[in-house]
This record gives C-alpha cells, structure tokens and sequence, in this order.
C-alpha cells in the first residue's frame, strides 16, 4: 500500500481550522495542531471580558468540531520550530513530519514599542486573556467598593482602552453599559461620578477602516453613551498604575491595548520574507515564496486584493482556509494551485446596545440595522449549536431584560497549578515559561 | 442617631447567604464576607469537573444575589481571625468589627491521614478544585492519544474515585456516561478497553447514610455502567501515578478524593469545644457555647436531631440560615433565640443518565423517577434564573441528544498571574499562598 501523503495545519484559528474541515474527505491525513484543545471565537472575546457571555460561551472543543472527518487528527501541542529542508515540525515531545504544510499561527498584540505597555496593560487575544481582563476588572471594583482614599478609588474605577478599530470600539460600547448598568445596581456604595471610561485612538475618527460617515457616527454614539474619546492622541507610557499621553497623565489599573497586532509565526529553519507587521510574503495562491508545499493563511500572510492589503478580519482567514485546501487537493493531484480571490461580504461593528455601523458594498449605513445584522452574523458563525442556543438566549436576556450577566472573579490559577507541576506543565504547553515571565514582571 | 448593630457573616455558602437574605430588612447593617465574589451552587460541582456544565452555570454573583436588600452589604476578603473579646474579625487589609457573628465557612477535604493523598488525589469542593480536575482528566486524554507505551497510556485512562457518599456516586455515574459516550465520539483512535473508572469505598456499599435498598441498587447500577466498584477496600497510599489499596495497586493518573471533610473555621483567638471532624459544639440555638453573640452554621456546626447528627447535606445549611437569622432578629428585640429544628425533606442522588435513588419520609424508591425529582429539586435551588434556563437546556439537550458538553482545557492561571501580581494577590485572597503550596508539592 502506497503511504498516504500526510497535510499538516497549525493553528485551530478561523483560518486552519477551515482548511482541515475543507479537507474532510481529501486523500491525504490531515493532523491539526494547536495548543488549546478549543476553537476560539475572537470576535466575542470581548464580551467575556466584559462579563457579558461565559468563556465556555466563545469556544468549542476542536475534536468534537472534526469528529467526522475520519482522515483528520488533531493533537494538543505547541509547535516550536518548522524545518522546511527535512519537512518536519517540532513540539515539546514530538517531531511530526508533514508533504504539505499550512501555517495557521495567527498575530498576538504588538504594543508598538510604548514603554510599559507590554508589562502593564492588558491584552485580549485569547481566552485566557479575556478571562483574565475580567477578573481584574471586577476585582478593581471590590477593591474600590471599600477603598477610603477618594484618589486611589478613582484609579481603582478608571479604563483606558487603547485603540479605536473593531475590538476597541465595541470594547468601550459595551463595557460602559455594564458599568452604567448593572454594576451601578451592584455596587449601591459606591460614586459613580468616579467611573471612567476613555477610549484613546491616534487617528482622527475610531474604525478609519470604514467610511469617514460610520466613524463620525461612532464617536458620536460613544460620547453618548459615556465614553469619553481621546482622537489623535498618543499614549507615550504605560507605569504601573496609570497611563501617560502625550499632554496628561490618567491614573488607572486597567489599560487595554487593542491598538496593534503582529504575525505570530512559529520559528522556522530557513528565513522567510516578511511584510509589514512580520506577515509573511506570499505568492496568491497563498503558497509561501520559499516554500512551494507550505502555506501561509489568516493574519500570518500579507495577502493584497486589488492592490490594497486585507484587514485581517475571520471571513478573510476562513475564505482562505477553504482555498488552502482546494490547492493542496489540486497539488495532491499534480495540478497547479490557483490564486486566491477574497469575496468582501461586508463589514459590521456594534456600539453597545441597539447601535452598530455596516458597510456592505457601497452602502454605508449606521444605527439598529447593523446591530442585529451583527447579532445575527456572530450567531451564525459561532461553532456548535448549543453554544449558539446559549449566546441567543444570554443575549436576548441581556439586551431586552438589562439584565448582564457574569462578573464572577474566578483564578484557577490557584489550584490549577496546586497539583502535578510537573505533568501539568508538560501537558500545557508554555505554562512555566509564561509564570516566570509573570514573575520577572 | 443610635448606631444600629452590625451583624457580619463570613462565608457565602448555603448557610451563610440563606442567614444574610433572611436578615434583610432588620434592624441592623449586615456584612457578608466571602474570598470569593460568588455563591457556589456546590451540589453540582461534579457536572463541571465532568465538563457537563460550564463553571459560570454553577455559580452567582452574591452581589447580585443581595441587590435588593439595602441593610446588607458585601465584601470580597478572606477572614483570617476571630477575636471573640474585642468583637471583630480580621481580613489581611481591615479590622471589622460585629456584634453579632454567624460563622458559616464550611468544610474543606480532609484526607483521612492517607500517606500522598493531600498531594497527588484531587478534591473537588471549590469550583477551582472542579475546573482544575476538568483540565486534568482531558489533558490525561489528549496525552493518552499520542502515548505510544500501552501501560503509560493505561495509566492516563485510569480514574480511581475514592469514597461512596453522594458525591462519589454522582461523580462515578457522570464521568462513565461521558467517557464512554462522548469521549469515545471525540478520541477514535483510542483503545477503549483501556479506559477505567474505578470507585473505591470502605464500607459495605454506597450510600452509606441510605436505607441498605438503595446502597444495592446503586451498586448494581454503577457496574452495569461499567464502573469498577470495589466495596470494603481502604487505600492505603497515593503516590505520583497510583493509588495502593490494601491488596492491589492501580496505576492511574487521576485519584479524586471524595471520602472525608472536616470543618474549616477560621483563627480564633479562644479554643472553642470541638466534636468530630472539627465541627464545633453549638447549643440547640446554634450559638456557640462560649459565645451567645455568635453563631455557627453549616458544615462548621455539630448539630443533632433526634439524637443523630446531620449529614451535612444543603438543605440543612439553608435551614439553619433561617433560623440564625431569626435567633439574632429575636437578640435584637432582647428575646432569647430558639432552638433550631431540621425539616427533612428528603434525600436524592442519581446515578447517570436517567436513574437515581431517593429517600422521602419512609419511602424509598429507585429509578426513572428519583432522577426526574433531583433535576427538578436542582434546578429550583439554582440560583439565577438565567443560570437555571441554561443549565435546564444544557441538560436536556444533553439527555436528550446525548451530546455531552464542554471539555475545554482552560488555564487562566497561565495569563492570570502574569500581570499585576501585587494587585491580584491583594485582591485575590492566598493566591500567593497557595502557589507556594504548589512549588512545595
């Protein structure tokens, strides 16, 4: 029996986990690897962080995603190092050998070079940030709860978020709701004069990717709402406790970075050439120039559709995925790969309750419209359909009922890592690696 | 203006909230203190460490809970002492003191003297404890599915539960449905026959507190399920991947420990008279003996009824949070409190899917209808009614469709404790203490 070729994706993001499921079936074994043994849904990453939705809520167990693709494995692991000349990739335990290969890694925040940021503000990329972001939030606000120094409570009670794209925006619109909502009603004691909400953005208006009129609009409807909106405004430092601009300082335990992403792609052992933000380079059938039998997808690859570079929003990663696999189905056949041709469905966004702004073709339009369209996208999208049944019902008890949800103050952390360092550590990936960092920090 | 008396509350577990919601509206200012923010719905703890429900489905915010009641306010803090003559109670941060105190802090897994069982056995009392054995059992798995040597990969299969009250057999039933249910969809290429679920227990048979009918029944039951039960068998030992009973040693990577609790009070700065399991002696009122302004509830109470001692079950705690509630309402007007009095309602367990035990009045009966009445009963003492909707579908779907939920390997503690750790040490309770705990073991 001839050995089959074997296709090796890494990275259960949008993009790779597409590219395995659009290879159910192929004549080929797909081994799928990630270090979380769940899909992540991004997109609604922030409303974990904000309480609105349970992490359980935005992620969904890879294997049971795959469970029907009899040609596909998965393996819980961190890749450290691909060697294109020997065509393997490495884990902690593990040399795995691939014929194709797709590089599904994804970006992690970049802060840009601001001094402090990467030690002191908060990032919110994965679960475990998001989880992370939360707890502190609300842990600010039991501090507060009992705080006597009127000064250190408005610290305790200010949020600077940094950056006024997509996860900015819709960071701010929602955050200032549960903090003007419910948690004004669970936190009876406290002044609310002293809650803060900033969104700090460089560019003249938040989303500059969408048309000037969805930007105005959203400025306008987070003044509103509340926020209080820093344009063309730089952060220079991020100190232990506040968060310096270029004409004032604001003290706060909480500063958010949504401002900038880089690739994240794991080491390899021949340099590849790069873009902007570390993207790497690839021909547009989304082959690596390097590399005619590994690809790179999602916010890994700089990709441009007629001459302008994509935004790296999820349609772009899974629109991809599907043509990774539709290549290396045709590569497995002896055919040529066709370049890739992105499809723009349209963009939308949502400015806390009832508002959002979209842009579908020419038509830019702002308000109730896109917000449900939003809801209803997300919905959709969201793997696993009870999680959708529980996202629909969480929402709509949110939304109609006021009433949001979930400010549970919750570290593992405390017993997780109690017990069996040792196979704990082997089993998840970079943990003592990250702790020490933690310490150092 | 008199000052009114202030009541303060330490532990927000059954006892202690049911005490503080029946307080609402005396006449005097309440203070609820617990380490965390949040009410564990502790009874169904074991469907989140089997990944059934989400950990936020078996919890609720206590602020959200007390919303209502404007003479009760609550504090995130962990009690570290009681002074009994000076009246207050000390948090790492605040002196607070009372005058009046019910102490309802519960118990914690007492280890019985079993050499390594504190190390390497997991409890499952906290939704921390829960979530870690969570991540554990399926990082066990995801190891297990690249694990080339047969007995390694045995032993990653192998759970051994100890003990055969409630807890152990609602554990044993769970976990089987899901590892022969679920896990089998999601790990193909598994052995299966190399998946074992073993319940250890000292006595004659589960149930011990149950009329002998259903401690057979539940025996059957369980075996037929596939679960090893192995009657009047003591461990003797835990050790890094076994457990050593009295006649034979099973290698397995998961022991979770079931068998024994012991009261957890906190510091006090007089002895107080102890029975059993460190359960302090309370007088039929449930005022300490040494102390009539101070109450003990709970697990952390010695209480009898007709002469026997209460098992320690939930209902008990909430009814001896109404009655300390109504004693100091009673001190309050300057009228002796009365004796507290159980109401026994009754005792259900199940065991998986579709078939449990129950004891009400003079009755017992087996099967279909006694799981019917526990999902009902849990689900009316859920609190939150959102929670109680989700955990209501979640079920259904899950009984119904069999799909089986939620197993995420999630560990905040890799990003929790990288930032801010001063911060969240301060707020977070022990945690710096606990970690210590884990370096050391």
């Amino acid at each position: 029996m001839v050995k089959r070729p074997r296709v090796v994706i890494v990275g259960a993001g949008f993009g790779g986990l597409q590219a395995a499921q659009s290879l159910a079936g192929a004549g080929a074994d797909v081994l799928l690897i990630d270090r979380n043994n769940y899909h992540t849904f991004v997109p609604l990453l922030y409303q974990v962080a904000t309480a609105q939705l349970a992490p359980e809520q935005v992620v969904y167990p890879v294997r049971t995603i795959l469970r029907k693709a009899s040609n596909i494995q998965f393996r819980l692991a961190e890749v450290q190092r691909v060697d294109f000349s020997a065509q393997f990739v490495e884990t902690e335990d593990a040399v795995i050998p691939y014929d194709y290969l797709v590089l599904a890694t994804g970006s992690q925040t970049q802060f840009l070079g601001v001094p402090g940021a990467t030690e002191h503000a908060f990032s919110m990329k994965t679960l475990e940030e998001a989880v992370a972001l939360r707890n502190h939030i609300f842990a600010c606000f039991e501090q507060a709860a009992h705080e006597s120094d009127a000064l250190r409570r408005q610290q305790l009670l200010t949020i600077v978020i940094v950056g006024g794209g997509p996860t900015g925006v819709e960071m701010a619109g929602a955050l200032v709701e549960v903090l003007r909502g419910r948690l004004r009603q669970d936190y009876p004691t406290l002044d609310w004069r002293q809650v803060r909400l900033v969104l700090v953005q460089a560019g003249d208006r938040p989303l500059a990717d969408l048309p000037k009129k969805l930007g105005v609009y959203t400025c306008q409807r987070l003044c509103q709402l509340g926020v209080e909106v820093y344009l063309q405004t730089r952060v220079k430092r991020v100190t232990p406790g506040a968060v310096h601009l270029q004409d004032q300082t604001i003290l706060t335990e909480t500063v958010i970075w949504t401002a900038g992403l880089e690739a994240s792609p794991p080491e390899t052992s021949d340099e590849l050439s790069r873009a902007t933000k570390g993207k790497l380079l690839v021909r547009p059938t989304l082959q690596l120039l390097e590399q005619s039998n590994v690809y790179a997808i999602g916010d890994l690859a700089y990709v441009r559709q007629n001459g302008v570079p994509l935004t790296g929003v999820a349609p772009e990663a899974l629109q991809q995925g599907v043509t990774v696999a539709r290549n290396i189905r045709l590569q497995l056949q002896g055919r040529a790969p066709k370049p890739f041709n992105y499809f723009n469905k349209g963009r939308l966004a949502i400015i806390g309750c009832f508002s959002g702004v979209g842009k579908i073709g020419v038509f830019a339009f702002t308000g109730f419209l896109p917000w449900l369209m939003w809801l209803g996208v997300h919905l959709v999208y969201l793997p696993g359909y009870r999680n959708r049944l529980l996202v629909f019902i969480t929402w709509l008890h949110s939304y109609l009922l006021g009433d949001r949800a979930i400010p549970i103050i919750f570290a593992p952390s405390r017993t997780a890592v109690r017990k069996r360092v040792t196979l704990q550590e082997a089993m998840l990936d970079t943990a003592g690696d990250r702790q020490k960092g933690g310490d150092e920090g």
